[in-house]
Protein backbone atom coordinates (compact mmCIF):
# COMPACT_ATOMS: atom_id res chain seq x y z
CA UNK A 1 0.00 0.00 0.00
CA UNK A 2 1.76 3.52 -1.15
CA UNK A 3 0.87 7.03 0.92
CA UNK A 4 -2.82 8.42 1.18
CA UNK A 5 -3.14 12.00 1.64
CA UNK A 6 -4.13 11.36 5.41
CA UNK A 7 -0.33 9.74 6.20
CA UNK A 8 1.89 13.27 6.19
CA UNK A 9 -0.35 14.66 8.61
CA UNK A 10 -0.83 11.72 11.08
CA UNK A 11 2.92 10.88 10.58
CA UNK A 12 3.69 14.03 11.66
CA UNK A 13 1.45 14.00 14.49
CA UNK A 14 3.78 10.62 15.66
CA UNK A 15 6.87 12.87 14.98
CA UNK A 16 5.51 15.38 17.43
CA UNK A 17 4.33 12.12 20.14
CA UNK A 18 8.27 11.04 19.87
CA UNK A 19 9.67 14.64 20.33
CA UNK A 20 7.52 14.51 23.49
CA UNK A 21 8.18 11.36 24.83
CA UNK A 22 12.35 12.23 23.94
CA UNK A 23 12.55 15.29 26.17
CA UNK A 24 10.58 18.10 28.34
CA UNK A 25 13.09 20.63 26.56
CA UNK A 26 10.61 22.61 24.44
CA UNK A 27 13.65 24.24 22.44
CA UNK A 28 15.17 21.06 21.59
CA UNK A 29 11.50 19.86 21.11
CA UNK A 30 11.22 22.70 18.19
CA UNK A 31 14.13 21.91 16.89
CA UNK A 32 13.75 18.45 16.47
CA UNK A 33 9.94 19.10 14.93
CA UNK A 34 11.98 21.62 12.20
CA UNK A 35 14.30 18.75 11.82
CA UNK A 36 11.11 16.40 11.33
CA UNK A 37 9.48 18.79 8.68
CA UNK A 38 12.96 18.42 6.86
CA UNK A 39 12.72 14.76 6.77
CA UNK A 40 9.32 14.75 4.92
CA UNK A 41 10.61 16.62 2.42
CA UNK A 42 13.25 14.64 2.00
CA UNK A 43 11.89 10.88 2.08
CA UNK A 44 8.25 11.18 1.57
CA UNK A 45 6.45 10.96 -1.87
CA UNK A 46 4.12 9.19 -3.80
CA UNK A 47 5.57 5.63 -3.48
CA UNK A 48 6.62 5.25 -0.18
CA UNK A 49 4.63 2.96 1.51
CA UNK A 50 3.47 4.47 4.98
CA UNK A 51 4.89 1.95 7.40
CA UNK A 52 8.40 2.32 5.69
CA UNK A 53 8.84 5.87 5.35
CA UNK A 54 7.21 6.06 8.64
CA UNK A 55 9.86 3.84 10.64
CA UNK A 56 12.64 5.96 8.44
CA UNK A 57 11.91 8.77 9.53
CA UNK A 58 10.73 8.08 13.22
CA UNK A 59 14.34 5.99 13.54
CA UNK A 60 16.23 9.11 11.75
CA UNK A 61 14.95 11.43 14.42
CA UNK A 62 15.49 9.10 17.22
CA UNK A 63 19.52 9.30 16.31
CA UNK A 64 18.49 13.67 16.14
CA UNK A 65 16.98 13.37 19.63
CA UNK A 66 19.56 10.93 21.11
CA UNK A 67 17.35 8.39 21.60
CA UNK A 68 16.96 4.22 21.26
CA UNK A 69 13.30 3.40 22.44
CA UNK A 70 11.09 6.31 23.49
CA UNK A 71 7.88 4.21 23.95
CA UNK A 72 9.87 2.15 26.55
CA UNK A 73 7.60 3.32 29.60
CA UNK A 74 4.46 3.32 27.55
CA UNK A 75 5.10 -0.01 26.28
CA UNK A 76 5.80 -1.96 30.02
CA UNK A 77 2.58 0.15 30.88
CA UNK A 78 0.84 -2.09 27.62
CA UNK A 79 2.43 -5.35 28.24
CA UNK A 80 1.83 -4.80 33.00
CA UNK A 81 -2.12 -3.88 31.59
CA UNK A 82 -2.61 -6.59 28.67
CA UNK A 83 -1.35 -9.68 30.48
CA UNK A 84 -4.18 -8.48 33.85
CA UNK A 85 -6.66 -8.18 30.74
CA UNK A 86 -6.36 -11.47 29.29
CA UNK A 87 -5.90 -13.53 32.32
CA UNK A 88 -9.04 -11.89 33.73
CA UNK A 89 -10.79 -12.59 30.67
CA UNK A 90 -8.97 -16.07 30.82
CA UNK A 91 -11.14 -16.59 33.67
CA UNK A 92 -14.28 -14.66 32.73
CA UNK A 93 -15.08 -15.96 29.33
CA UNK A 94 -15.03 -19.87 27.57
CA UNK A 95 -12.43 -18.44 25.15
CA UNK A 96 -12.80 -21.01 21.84
CA UNK A 97 -10.74 -20.45 18.64
CA UNK A 98 -12.48 -18.25 16.64
CA UNK A 99 -12.92 -16.21 19.71
CA UNK A 100 -9.19 -16.02 20.80
CA UNK A 101 -9.06 -14.87 16.93
CA UNK A 102 -11.53 -12.08 17.65
CA UNK A 103 -9.49 -10.95 21.29
CA UNK A 104 -6.15 -11.17 18.90
CA UNK A 105 -7.81 -8.48 16.49
CA UNK A 106 -9.96 -6.40 19.77
CA UNK A 107 -6.39 -6.71 21.34
CA UNK A 108 -4.72 -4.71 18.62
CA UNK A 109 -7.49 -1.53 18.87
CA UNK A 110 -6.66 -0.80 22.91
CA UNK A 111 -4.47 1.63 23.76
CA UNK A 112 -3.59 0.16 27.00
CA UNK A 113 -1.65 2.97 27.98
CA UNK A 114 -4.09 6.10 28.26
CA UNK A 115 -4.81 5.20 31.92
CA UNK A 116 -8.13 3.32 31.37
CA UNK A 117 -9.00 0.61 34.19
CA UNK A 118 -8.37 -2.93 33.50
CA UNK A 119 -12.39 -3.35 33.96
CA UNK A 120 -12.98 -0.57 31.43
CA UNK A 121 -10.73 -2.04 29.01
CA UNK A 122 -12.72 -5.54 29.26
CA UNK A 123 -15.96 -3.59 28.99
CA UNK A 124 -15.13 -2.56 25.79
CA UNK A 125 -12.82 -6.20 24.50
CA UNK A 126 -16.35 -7.93 25.97
CA UNK A 127 -18.39 -5.28 23.69
CA UNK A 128 -16.32 -5.96 20.09
CA UNK A 129 -16.08 -9.60 20.83
CA UNK A 130 -20.25 -9.37 20.18
CA UNK A 131 -19.54 -7.56 16.96
CA UNK A 132 -18.95 -9.88 13.65
CA UNK A 133 -16.06 -9.41 11.46
CA UNK A 134 -16.67 -7.56 8.26
CA UNK A 135 -14.77 -9.34 6.36
CA UNK A 136 -14.35 -13.43 7.92
CA UNK A 137 -12.70 -15.89 5.73
CA UNK A 138 -11.38 -17.60 9.25
CA UNK A 139 -12.61 -20.86 7.91
CA UNK A 140 -10.80 -20.54 5.62
CA UNK A 141 -7.47 -20.25 7.51
CA UNK A 142 -8.27 -22.79 9.72
CA UNK A 143 -8.63 -25.32 6.84
CA UNK A 144 -5.17 -24.00 5.60
CA UNK A 145 -3.99 -24.47 9.33
CA UNK A 146 -5.27 -27.95 9.62
CA UNK A 147 -3.03 -28.91 6.17
CA UNK A 148 0.15 -26.95 6.89
CA UNK A 149 3.53 -27.61 8.41
CA UNK A 150 4.25 -24.01 9.10
CA UNK A 151 2.98 -21.06 10.48
CA UNK A 152 4.76 -17.89 10.13
CA UNK A 153 2.76 -15.01 12.86
CA UNK A 154 3.80 -11.67 12.47
CA UNK A 155 3.00 -9.28 15.74
CA UNK A 156 2.12 -6.11 16.15
CA UNK A 157 2.49 -3.94 19.17
CA UNK A 158 3.08 -4.19 22.89
CA UNK A 159 0.09 -5.09 24.84
CA UNK A 160 -1.43 -6.83 22.08
CA UNK A 161 0.90 -9.45 22.11
CA UNK A 162 -0.47 -11.03 25.14
CA UNK A 163 -3.83 -11.73 22.96
CA UNK A 164 -1.58 -13.07 20.33
CA UNK A 165 -0.32 -15.33 22.68
CA UNK A 166 -3.84 -16.63 23.98
CA UNK A 167 -4.90 -17.33 20.38
CA UNK A 168 -1.40 -19.10 19.54
CA UNK A 169 -2.50 -21.38 22.26
CA UNK A 170 -5.57 -22.61 20.89
CA UNK A 171 -4.00 -22.37 17.42
CA UNK A 172 -1.02 -24.64 19.14
CA UNK A 173 -4.02 -27.00 20.61
CA UNK A 174 -6.10 -27.37 17.91
CA UNK A 175 -3.65 -27.90 15.34
CA UNK A 176 -0.76 -29.62 17.61
CA UNK A 177 1.39 -30.83 14.47
CA UNK A 178 2.03 -27.32 13.38
CA UNK A 179 5.32 -25.65 13.57
CA UNK A 180 4.71 -22.18 14.59
CA UNK A 181 6.81 -19.20 14.36
CA UNK A 182 6.52 -15.78 15.66
CA UNK A 183 8.19 -12.33 14.70
CA UNK A 184 9.06 -9.35 16.03
CA UNK A 185 11.39 -6.29 15.54
CA UNK A 186 14.60 -6.53 15.61
CA UNK A 187 14.79 -2.95 17.34
CA UNK A 188 12.51 -0.63 19.23
CA UNK A 189 10.21 1.31 16.99
CA UNK A 190 7.13 3.08 18.16
CA UNK A 191 5.39 0.81 20.23
CA UNK A 192 6.09 -2.23 17.79
CA UNK A 193 6.86 -5.64 19.66
CA UNK A 194 10.87 -6.60 19.53
CA UNK A 195 12.30 -10.13 19.93
CA UNK A 196 13.32 -9.28 23.41
CA UNK A 197 9.93 -8.58 24.07
CA UNK A 198 8.13 -11.74 22.98
CA UNK A 199 10.61 -13.60 24.91
CA UNK A 200 9.99 -11.13 27.94
CA UNK A 201 6.63 -12.09 27.08
CA UNK A 202 6.97 -15.45 27.15
CA UNK A 203 5.40 -16.07 23.38
CA UNK A 204 8.36 -18.82 22.90
CA UNK A 205 5.93 -21.08 25.06
CA UNK A 206 3.76 -20.90 21.76
CA UNK A 207 6.50 -21.04 19.14
CA UNK A 208 9.95 -20.29 17.89
CA UNK A 209 10.27 -16.65 18.53
CA UNK A 210 12.55 -14.80 15.31
CA UNK A 211 13.58 -11.19 14.45
CA UNK A 212 12.41 -10.03 10.92
CA UNK A 213 15.68 -8.38 10.96
CA UNK A 214 15.06 -5.05 10.89
CA UNK A 215 13.49 -2.23 12.82
CA UNK A 216 11.01 -0.95 10.45
CA UNK A 217 7.78 -1.25 10.73
CA UNK A 218 5.91 -4.44 9.00
CA UNK A 219 7.42 -6.53 6.87
CA UNK A 220 9.73 -4.86 4.46
CA UNK A 221 10.55 -7.45 1.46
CA UNK A 222 13.99 -5.89 0.73
CA UNK A 223 15.08 -5.35 3.96
CA UNK A 224 14.11 -8.33 5.99
CA UNK A 225 17.22 -10.79 7.18
CA UNK A 226 18.21 -13.80 5.11
CA UNK A 227 17.13 -15.86 7.71
CA UNK A 228 13.76 -14.49 8.15
CA UNK A 229 13.43 -14.65 4.61
CA UNK A 230 13.58 -18.28 4.18
CA UNK A 231 11.26 -18.91 6.77
CA UNK A 232 8.74 -16.52 4.99
CA UNK A 233 9.12 -18.17 1.95
CA UNK A 234 8.85 -21.76 3.59
CA UNK A 235 5.77 -20.73 5.77
CA UNK A 236 1.99 -22.26 4.34
CA UNK A 237 0.08 -20.12 6.10
CA UNK A 238 1.07 -16.04 7.75
CA UNK A 239 -1.13 -14.55 10.00
CA UNK A 240 -0.05 -10.68 9.55
CA UNK A 241 -1.45 -8.59 12.63
CA UNK A 242 -1.93 -5.03 12.08
CA UNK A 243 -1.55 -2.05 9.67
CA UNK A 244 2.17 -1.81 9.43
CA UNK A 245 1.87 -5.64 8.27
CA UNK A 246 -0.95 -5.25 5.57
CA UNK A 247 0.73 -1.77 4.66
CA UNK A 248 4.06 -3.59 3.94
CA UNK A 249 2.57 -7.18 2.49
CA UNK A 250 -0.32 -5.92 0.53
CA UNK A 251 0.78 -5.38 -2.75
CA UNK A 252 2.27 -8.88 -2.09
CA UNK A 253 -1.44 -10.20 -3.07
CA UNK A 254 0.07 -13.59 -1.31
CA UNK A 255 -2.47 -15.73 -0.75
CA UNK A 256 -0.95 -17.71 2.17
CA UNK A 257 -0.91 -14.14 4.11
CA UNK A 258 -4.11 -13.37 6.21
CA UNK A 259 -4.61 -10.08 7.05
CA UNK A 260 -5.96 -9.59 11.31
CA UNK A 261 -6.78 -6.27 11.62
CA UNK A 262 -9.13 -3.41 12.88
CA UNK A 263 -9.22 -0.62 9.88
CA UNK A 264 -8.23 1.93 11.98
CA UNK A 265 -7.50 4.81 9.27
CA UNK A 266 -9.17 6.15 6.77
CA UNK A 267 -5.98 5.50 4.48
CA UNK A 268 -6.27 1.49 5.36
CA UNK A 269 -10.23 1.34 5.26
CA UNK A 270 -10.24 2.60 1.70
CA UNK A 271 -6.93 0.64 0.13
CA UNK A 272 -9.22 -2.20 1.78
CA UNK A 273 -12.96 -0.90 0.79
CA UNK A 274 -14.22 -1.56 3.65
CA UNK A 275 -15.91 1.19 6.63
CA UNK A 276 -13.42 2.71 9.05
CA UNK A 277 -13.20 0.80 12.29
CA UNK A 278 -14.12 -2.60 10.51
CA UNK A 279 -12.68 -5.73 11.75
CA UNK A 280 -11.30 -8.52 9.57
CA UNK A 281 -9.63 -11.47 8.68
CA UNK A 282 -8.93 -11.85 5.27
CA UNK A 283 -6.72 -12.74 2.54
CA UNK A 284 -5.69 -10.50 -0.52
CA UNK B 1 5.47 35.45 18.95
CA UNK B 2 7.92 33.03 17.70
CA UNK B 3 6.68 29.03 16.60
CA UNK B 4 6.70 26.50 19.20
CA UNK B 5 7.59 22.99 18.57
CA UNK B 6 3.44 22.33 18.10
CA UNK B 7 2.92 24.42 15.22
CA UNK B 8 3.94 22.24 12.90
CA UNK B 9 1.58 19.29 13.21
CA UNK B 10 -1.05 22.14 13.85
CA UNK B 11 -0.22 23.58 10.32
CA UNK B 12 0.34 20.68 8.27
CA UNK B 13 -3.71 19.53 9.61
CA UNK B 14 -4.88 23.26 8.32
CA UNK B 15 -3.91 21.97 4.96
CA UNK B 16 -5.36 18.75 5.11
CA UNK B 17 -8.33 20.80 5.79
CA UNK B 18 -7.51 22.95 3.04
CA UNK B 19 -7.03 20.53 0.38
CA UNK B 20 -9.60 18.22 1.45
CA UNK B 21 -12.06 21.64 1.29
CA UNK B 22 -10.72 21.86 -2.31
CA UNK B 23 -10.53 18.61 -4.38
CA UNK B 24 -12.10 15.77 -3.93
CA UNK B 25 -9.56 13.62 -6.35
CA UNK B 26 -7.58 11.77 -3.82
CA UNK B 27 -4.44 11.98 -6.05
CA UNK B 28 -4.84 15.47 -6.70
CA UNK B 29 -4.98 15.74 -2.66
CA UNK B 30 -2.04 13.46 -2.00
CA UNK B 31 0.30 15.57 -4.49
CA UNK B 32 -0.57 18.80 -2.52
CA UNK B 33 0.30 16.64 0.68
CA UNK B 34 3.55 16.33 -0.16
CA UNK B 35 4.05 19.49 -2.08
CA UNK B 36 3.28 20.86 1.84
CA UNK B 37 5.70 19.06 3.30
CA UNK B 38 7.78 20.73 0.85
CA UNK B 39 6.85 23.97 1.52
CA UNK B 40 7.44 23.47 5.55
CA UNK B 41 11.04 22.54 5.25
CA UNK B 42 11.71 25.29 2.50
CA UNK B 43 9.45 28.05 5.12
CA UNK B 44 8.97 27.25 8.88
CA UNK B 45 12.09 27.65 10.75
CA UNK B 46 13.17 28.67 14.72
CA UNK B 47 12.18 32.49 13.93
CA UNK B 48 9.11 31.94 12.12
CA UNK B 49 5.91 33.76 13.29
CA UNK B 50 3.64 30.94 13.32
CA UNK B 51 0.26 33.36 11.65
CA UNK B 52 3.07 34.17 9.06
CA UNK B 53 4.49 31.13 8.02
CA UNK B 54 1.40 29.76 7.75
CA UNK B 55 -0.16 32.40 5.75
CA UNK B 56 2.85 31.97 3.26
CA UNK B 57 2.53 28.48 2.83
CA UNK B 58 -1.50 28.46 3.01
CA UNK B 59 -1.34 30.97 0.37
CA UNK B 60 1.35 28.70 -1.87
CA UNK B 61 -0.60 25.34 -1.27
CA UNK B 62 -3.88 27.70 -2.80
CA UNK B 63 -2.16 28.64 -5.77
CA UNK B 64 -0.62 24.91 -6.55
CA UNK B 65 -4.21 23.68 -5.70
CA UNK B 66 -5.61 26.27 -7.89
CA UNK B 67 -8.35 28.00 -5.53
CA UNK B 68 -8.40 31.21 -4.41
CA UNK B 69 -11.27 30.67 -1.48
CA UNK B 70 -11.64 27.01 -0.36
CA UNK B 71 -13.45 28.04 3.14
CA UNK B 72 -15.83 30.50 1.02
CA UNK B 73 -18.82 27.90 2.00
CA UNK B 74 -17.63 27.24 5.28
CA UNK B 75 -17.44 31.29 5.87
CA UNK B 76 -20.78 32.21 4.31
CA UNK B 77 -22.22 28.87 6.82
CA UNK B 78 -20.32 30.73 9.70
CA UNK B 79 -21.86 34.56 9.25
CA UNK B 80 -25.28 33.04 8.69
CA UNK B 81 -25.29 31.12 11.94
CA UNK B 82 -23.58 33.95 14.03
CA UNK B 83 -25.88 36.36 12.89
CA UNK B 84 -28.87 34.28 13.91
CA UNK B 85 -27.05 33.66 17.18
CA UNK B 86 -26.63 37.36 17.61
CA UNK B 87 -29.69 38.16 17.13
CA UNK B 88 -31.28 35.88 19.71
CA UNK B 89 -29.18 37.17 22.35
CA UNK B 90 -29.85 40.51 21.76
CA UNK B 91 -33.62 39.71 22.68
CA UNK B 92 -32.93 37.55 25.05
CA UNK B 93 -29.59 39.05 27.28
CA UNK B 94 -29.54 42.57 28.52
CA UNK B 95 -26.19 43.32 26.85
CA UNK B 96 -23.39 46.04 28.38
CA UNK B 97 -20.37 47.38 27.07
CA UNK B 98 -18.58 44.68 29.49
CA UNK B 99 -20.57 41.47 28.28
CA UNK B 100 -20.56 42.90 24.54
CA UNK B 101 -16.69 42.75 24.97
CA UNK B 102 -16.77 39.16 26.51
CA UNK B 103 -19.43 37.78 23.82
CA UNK B 104 -16.67 39.12 21.13
CA UNK B 105 -14.12 36.76 23.18
CA UNK B 106 -16.54 34.11 23.01
CA UNK B 107 -17.56 34.69 19.65
CA UNK B 108 -14.15 33.68 18.56
CA UNK B 109 -14.73 30.53 20.05
CA UNK B 110 -17.37 28.60 18.16
CA UNK B 111 -17.07 26.84 15.32
CA UNK B 112 -20.00 28.43 13.81
CA UNK B 113 -19.90 25.82 10.66
CA UNK B 114 -19.88 21.87 12.22
CA UNK B 115 -23.26 21.88 12.31
CA UNK B 116 -24.66 22.58 15.55
CA UNK B 117 -28.21 24.15 16.39
CA UNK B 118 -28.51 28.06 17.12
CA UNK B 119 -29.90 26.88 20.46
CA UNK B 120 -26.81 24.82 21.52
CA UNK B 121 -24.43 27.86 20.72
CA UNK B 122 -26.39 29.85 22.60
CA UNK B 123 -26.30 27.58 25.61
CA UNK B 124 -22.25 27.61 25.13
CA UNK B 125 -22.16 31.09 24.78
CA UNK B 126 -24.45 31.82 28.03
CA UNK B 127 -22.19 29.63 29.57
CA UNK B 128 -18.85 31.00 28.97
CA UNK B 129 -20.60 34.39 29.55
CA UNK B 130 -20.44 33.19 33.48
CA UNK B 131 -16.91 32.53 33.50
CA UNK B 132 -14.93 35.31 34.51
CA UNK B 133 -11.83 36.82 32.49
CA UNK B 134 -8.46 35.16 33.38
CA UNK B 135 -6.92 38.39 32.81
CA UNK B 136 -8.91 41.65 33.05
CA UNK B 137 -7.49 44.76 31.64
CA UNK B 138 -10.89 46.03 30.53
CA UNK B 139 -11.62 48.74 32.98
CA UNK B 140 -8.02 50.24 31.96
CA UNK B 141 -9.18 49.55 28.12
CA UNK B 142 -12.57 51.52 28.39
CA UNK B 143 -10.41 54.32 30.54
CA UNK B 144 -8.00 54.71 27.51
CA UNK B 145 -11.04 54.74 25.26
CA UNK B 146 -12.70 57.13 26.71
CA UNK B 147 -9.82 59.64 25.87
CA UNK B 148 -9.24 58.60 22.64
CA UNK B 149 -9.82 59.99 19.53
CA UNK B 150 -9.11 56.89 17.40
CA UNK B 151 -9.48 53.34 18.09
CA UNK B 152 -8.49 50.45 15.46
CA UNK B 153 -10.27 47.14 15.62
CA UNK B 154 -8.69 44.39 14.23
CA UNK B 155 -11.11 41.02 12.86
CA UNK B 156 -10.25 37.66 13.26
CA UNK B 157 -12.44 35.38 11.93
CA UNK B 158 -16.18 35.29 9.95
CA UNK B 159 -18.97 34.03 11.95
CA UNK B 160 -17.27 36.18 15.08
CA UNK B 161 -17.70 39.39 13.01
CA UNK B 162 -21.46 39.93 13.86
CA UNK B 163 -20.22 39.00 17.69
CA UNK B 164 -16.97 42.20 16.85
CA UNK B 165 -20.28 44.27 15.11
CA UNK B 166 -22.23 44.11 18.57
CA UNK B 167 -19.15 45.01 20.79
CA UNK B 168 -18.62 48.00 18.29
CA UNK B 169 -22.49 49.11 18.30
CA UNK B 170 -21.81 49.50 22.47
CA UNK B 171 -18.37 50.92 22.15
CA UNK B 172 -19.95 53.71 19.98
CA UNK B 173 -22.91 54.28 22.27
CA UNK B 174 -20.48 54.69 25.50
CA UNK B 175 -17.67 56.56 23.28
CA UNK B 176 -19.91 58.40 20.65
CA UNK B 177 -17.15 60.96 19.73
CA UNK B 178 -14.52 58.04 19.11
CA UNK B 179 -13.13 57.51 15.39
CA UNK B 180 -13.40 54.02 14.62
CA UNK B 181 -11.50 52.24 11.81
CA UNK B 182 -12.28 48.47 11.48
CA UNK B 183 -9.84 46.30 9.92
CA UNK B 184 -10.34 43.09 7.47
CA UNK B 185 -7.57 40.91 4.93
CA UNK B 186 -7.11 42.33 2.05
CA UNK B 187 -7.90 38.60 0.60
CA UNK B 188 -8.83 35.78 1.35
CA UNK B 189 -6.98 33.38 3.61
CA UNK B 190 -8.19 30.52 5.79
CA UNK B 191 -11.94 31.46 7.62
CA UNK B 192 -10.61 35.13 8.45
CA UNK B 193 -12.70 38.02 7.73
CA UNK B 194 -11.48 40.17 4.11
CA UNK B 195 -12.99 43.71 3.68
CA UNK B 196 -14.97 42.49 1.39
CA UNK B 197 -16.88 40.39 4.25
CA UNK B 198 -17.19 43.03 6.71
CA UNK B 199 -18.76 45.28 4.52
CA UNK B 200 -21.19 42.18 3.59
CA UNK B 201 -21.99 42.07 7.23
CA UNK B 202 -22.57 45.63 7.52
CA UNK B 203 -19.77 46.36 10.39
CA UNK B 204 -19.36 50.09 7.99
CA UNK B 205 -22.47 51.33 10.16
CA UNK B 206 -20.15 51.37 13.56
CA UNK B 207 -16.56 52.15 11.88
CA UNK B 208 -15.08 52.61 8.87
CA UNK B 209 -13.55 49.37 7.06
CA UNK B 210 -10.32 48.83 6.06
CA UNK B 211 -7.81 47.00 4.82
CA UNK B 212 -4.51 45.73 6.47
CA UNK B 213 -3.38 45.25 2.93
CA UNK B 214 -2.30 42.18 2.75
CA UNK B 215 -3.85 38.14 2.81
CA UNK B 216 -1.62 37.36 5.97
CA UNK B 217 -3.15 36.38 9.33
CA UNK B 218 -3.05 38.66 11.76
CA UNK B 219 -1.09 42.26 11.69
CA UNK B 220 2.16 40.97 10.04
CA UNK B 221 3.98 44.97 10.25
CA UNK B 222 6.65 44.59 7.62
CA UNK B 223 3.69 43.70 5.04
CA UNK B 224 0.65 46.00 5.87
CA UNK B 225 -0.07 48.77 3.70
CA UNK B 226 1.29 51.95 3.97
CA UNK B 227 -2.47 53.70 4.33
CA UNK B 228 -3.14 50.89 7.15
CA UNK B 229 -0.05 51.54 9.04
CA UNK B 230 -0.58 55.38 8.67
CA UNK B 231 -3.64 54.49 10.64
CA UNK B 232 -2.26 51.67 13.06
CA UNK B 233 0.26 54.80 14.09
CA UNK B 234 -2.08 56.99 14.50
CA UNK B 235 -4.71 54.87 17.11
CA UNK B 236 -5.33 55.54 20.38
CA UNK B 237 -5.78 52.15 21.47
CA UNK B 238 -5.96 49.45 19.12
CA UNK B 239 -8.33 45.90 19.96
CA UNK B 240 -6.86 42.87 18.92
CA UNK B 241 -9.06 39.70 17.97
CA UNK B 242 -8.11 36.23 18.36
CA UNK B 243 -4.47 34.19 17.99
CA UNK B 244 -3.30 35.42 14.95
CA UNK B 245 -3.08 39.46 15.95
CA UNK B 246 -1.70 38.41 19.24
CA UNK B 247 1.09 36.24 16.98
CA UNK B 248 2.14 39.37 14.88
CA UNK B 249 1.80 41.90 17.18
CA UNK B 250 2.95 40.36 20.54
CA UNK B 251 6.65 41.02 20.05
CA UNK B 252 5.89 44.90 19.89
CA UNK B 253 4.86 44.91 23.56
CA UNK B 254 3.21 48.10 22.19
CA UNK B 255 0.54 49.52 25.47
CA UNK B 256 -2.15 50.63 23.09
CA UNK B 257 -2.92 47.13 21.98
CA UNK B 258 -5.19 44.95 24.04
CA UNK B 259 -5.33 41.72 23.15
CA UNK B 260 -8.77 39.97 23.31
CA UNK B 261 -8.72 36.17 23.00
CA UNK B 262 -9.19 32.72 24.23
CA UNK B 263 -6.48 30.94 24.36
CA UNK B 264 -7.46 28.21 22.09
CA UNK B 265 -4.23 26.21 21.56
CA UNK B 266 -0.61 25.35 24.10
CA UNK B 267 1.38 27.55 22.18
CA UNK B 268 -0.73 30.92 22.90
CA UNK B 269 -1.27 30.00 26.34
CA UNK B 270 1.97 29.27 27.40
CA UNK B 271 3.77 32.13 25.36
CA UNK B 272 0.80 34.31 27.74
CA UNK B 273 1.44 32.30 30.51
CA UNK B 274 -2.16 31.49 31.27
CA UNK B 275 -3.95 28.08 31.15
CA UNK B 276 -4.89 26.53 27.82
CA UNK B 277 -8.37 27.43 27.17
CA UNK B 278 -8.26 30.88 29.34
CA UNK B 279 -10.11 34.28 28.14
CA UNK B 280 -8.75 37.43 28.61
CA UNK B 281 -8.59 41.40 27.64
CA UNK B 282 -4.82 42.17 28.19
CA UNK B 283 -1.90 44.76 27.03
CA UNK B 284 1.73 43.26 27.02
Amino acid sequence: MKVHYECLACQINQCQKIVELSTNDLEKRKKAMIFSAMLFAKYFNEKSIPAIVGSDIFLELYEYLGVDDPFREYKDKSNKLAQKVVEDLKRKVKIDLKTALKLAIAGNVIDFAVGYEPEKIEEDILGMLKEELYIDESEKMFGMLRKAKILLYLTDNCGEIYFDKLFLEKIKEEFPELGIYIAGKEGAIINDATVKELEEANLDEVGKVISTGTRIVGVPIDKVSKKFLEIFNKADVIIAKGQGNFETLSELRDKRVFFLLKAKCKPVARELNVPQGAMLCKTL
